[in-house]
């Protein structure tokens, strides 16, 4: 008989998941950096690709600390957020409107990756994996503060409101 | 020269958006409820079906204010969020941990509602349309109390407790 699957497996899925992910996000954001009009928001997804390529080392260190090896599984999730963003860039360029769809998208990208850091770290919290929990959290954090900021660009109207002048 | 887009078109694009992620939802949920091992969980995937239907009303109300026939446009975001919560009902089926990546899918999908619903109302406001907002608002606010929820039950270790026992 097989072995049951367990909390452990599912842990190491869902790693996979969001190790894809980020790396398709490091593939994306400079087109969004490119993209953006408002040089705050360019500012913005350019500082975030850094961290991102840091959330990339961190899952990297994850895998260590569990004894796998990094190895990436396709997100059909990401793919499906990422392709509408895709679809923003195309249909919104050179209007008035292309910032605030950016920001739409961005915060669309963020949402996801903080449904699945918090339930990484949940879970390593209770398979007793505090080191890789302390650094799931570390990337919640970031990824938080960033929707938070985009949040605030998307709030503050500038572009939002030119676009609706 | 065909008109510029603008906020408006924008807000109707992101509105069929998740106008047909919401029609989704509703499939989908009682597929996650007939799986759910805990009571509490499958209740609770139960009375948030319920909400969903709400929310899809809510959704024409606000097609209504701005003058436009409700319209669904295919959101890949959800499909591709949809098909891995799929992915784990199969493979994790009959397993203590099944339960845990229920609650995890369900915060992926929570998670994507959120950032479009923030995103709207944002828009709303921004436009004057303050019902449509209200609306917005209103839903937001459920799918917020529903990720929380099941955050609550991820934590409290019962299901994942016994998967990792």
């Amino acid at each position: 008989m097989a072995a049951e699957k367990r909390l452990e497996d599912l842990f190491l899925d869902t790693l996979k998941d969001i190790y894809y992910a980020e790396k398709q996000i490091v593939k994306t954001l400079p087109k969004m950096a490119e993209a953006a009009q408002d040089p705050k928001l360019k500012a913005g997804f350019e500082k975030h690709l850094k961290e991102t390529e840091g959330h990339v080392e961190r899952l990297e260190q994850v895998f260590d600390i569990i004894g796998e090896t990094p190895r990436a599984k396709t997100c059909d999730a990401i793919l499906g957020i990422i392709a509408e963003g895709k679809d923003i860039i195309s249909t919104y360029k050179d209007t008035a409107a292309l910032d605030a769809g950016l920001i739409s998208s961005g915060q669309a990208v963020e949402h996801y990756e903080m449904a699945r850091y918090g339930t990484l770290r949940t879970w390593a919290q209770q398979l007793g994996w505090e080191d890789a929990a302390d650094l799931l959290a570390a990337t919640l954090k970031e990824e938080e503060a960033t929707d938070k900021k985009l949040t605030e660009l998307a709030e503050s109207g500038g572009d939002n409101a030119k676009a609706a002048a």
